[in-house]
């Protein structure tokens, strides 16, 4: 495709990451991109021999794994012109020292979204039947179905779903919505109503968006500002029967304060994320019949995940070619978004 | 809208339903249609003022607790030119008199086919990642995830989902599916393989969808000839881990036979249909963590409900100005449709 210049690479990951996300088309295609150097992958930099490696490289191809990006590693590594990560956040490796150095940084968390996306949009349509608290009751109640009664209306029709952060998942999800006859609101105090109205919602101030919502569903970062966003007062304000969704990240959710509406089968959950994660053996949230856990699996995996690796090498031949990178990732990013 | 002629109609059906089903502006809608007669709802035709109005009825609107228009009951009903059943089948209550009679039937099944597309659509998605299954592997092992490594790939991309019926709802069901990057794969005797692929899906002999599956989803309604259309010998040419989902009738899976796949843990179910239904209060699926079961919630519900009399009124309205119907019904389609 991109006949001429390959540039020396390195994959720097995790192993069993690598497997997944570097299959043989995926493979074939960076091979023809770029000159990749072995070990494949690069599992850190500590090695006489990768040091070397990293005197001539100009490019990382990094995923899940990819040790932090020192000062120290990064005067070894003169060439380097850009990193482009197969995954969601470069907060764990990418240090002030690279934003310094002016290098390249892309992410693929924009295709990440997708998956946390669709899962977010199962969890709503089966909230709005119950199903997960239903299939709960049918294990207790089996073939008495009189508990039938007590889970309230089952429809996802003239219903209203609050979408809580129109980040890069919030969006998407609001987008999927579109599908389904509900009303979308949606909170976030640096989203654009013109944009939100665009992705088929409406742009509320969150009590507003607490009050009208028979679905709650998360999508901010964790930073310090969004720690116990919604805490107990926020619970509160949700009407009796409402569902509470968290695909995001744990913190965003004040845990005391769900498991006492939880716990007095006010209101409902499905979480994919929790505080602390896992929860501990002894959370009274496993056992409530009004809850859903799962075990942090709403974002990319498996299969999922090569379409970060494919993003990455979208990026790559965009950078090879002289056009702009489609998610460029900067410092003042790393500070509001996940 | 209609302006002029105004025809003399009964309302039919279960006073819970009515009540759910005609709120102001249905009513509203109706009364600028038609000249209806008290009682609201008609809930049965033994009665002798009911049997006077109906001397003089043109128009039947009909839902869930209409009973069966016999003969005796016809014979008293010579102006009667239309039925507009705001439900799905017609089968409980019209009769070979009714096709005698030459009498207008529509059905709403149309409509009630987008709860149950979303609901299924959703059930796919959840069956991608595990999602039901990981919640109960939750319940039990808690705060030791090594159970996430047991369910195998948790991905919603470059998986198989399979389609048995391209019904109203399997029709839909594939629509929806274009949303994810998934193959879709339809098997029916009756399908055209252009409006399958239309669809977004392809058009495949039963035992090459069931090989090629990972999740199967039925949609094909409950008929002599479709008893039992997924059996023991159905069933093992899945893949092990391969997810069945059942939103159609309970008949269409042989429940010993999926009870024996379960059991082992090699397929896992979702299920909102059984047979019989609900499932006894003994039947080992209950207790299983690769089993979800529902009671049979899918379809319109609430709210949901609405849709199919606001399209019975559409066709009341259709019927009025002379335009065909929608949706109508003819005692061809009730031999083979549900």
């Amino acid at each position: 495709m991109t006949e001429g210049r390959r540039p020396r690479a390195l994959l720097v990951m995790d192993p069993a990451h690598f497997r997944v996300q570097f299959q043989e088309p995926q493979l074939r295609r960076l091979r023809a991109l770029a000159e990749v150097a072995e070990p494949l992958p690069v599992t850190g930099f500590g090695d006489e021999r990768v040091r070397g490696l990293l005197r001539r490289t100009e490019v990382l191809i990094t995923s899940w794994g990819c040790p932090p990006l020192t000062a120290e590693v990064l005067a070894d590594a003169p060439e380097l012109r850009a990193v482009f990560h197969c995954a969601g956040t470069v907060r764990p490796f990418v240090t002030d020292e690279v934003w310094r150095r002016g290098i390249l940084v892309t992410s693929a968390a924009d295709v990440n979204a997708i998956a946390v996306a669709e899962f977010t949009l199962a969890a709503v349509i089966f909230a709005g039947k119950k199903a997960p608290f239903l299939a709960q009751d049918a294990r207790r109640h089996r073939d008495d179905w009189s508990y039938l009664e007590r889970r309230g209306e089952l429809s996802n029709r003239e219903r209203t779903v609050g979408i809580v952060g129109f980040s890069r998942t919030g969006r998407r999800v609001a987008e999927r919505l579109r599908a389904l006859e509900v009303d979308v609101l949606v909170a976030d105090p640096y989203a654009d109503a013109g944009e939100v109205a665009a992705a088929g919602g409406r742009l509320v101030p969150l009590p507003e968006l607490l009050r009208a919502g028979d679905v709650l569903t998360l999508h901010v970062p964790a930073l310090p500002a969004t720690r116990h966003l919604i805490g107990a007062a926020e619970l509160a304000l949700l009407r009796d029967g409402a569902t509470v969704i968290n695909t995001a990240r744990g913190s965003v959710l004040d845990t005391a304060a769900l498991e006492r509406e939880c716990g007095s089968g006010r209101l409902h959950a499905i979480l994919d994320v929790t505080e602390p994660e896992p929860l501990p053996a002894d959370s009274p949230l496993y056992d409530l019949p009004n809850v859903m856990i799962t075990p942090h699996v709403a974002g990319s995996l498996g299969s999922e995940t090569r379409r970060m690796s494919e993003s990455a090498l979208d990026e790559l031949e965009r950078y090879l070619s002289g056009r702009p990178p489609r998610a460029a990732v900067t410092a003042d990013d790393i500070a509001v978004s996940a």
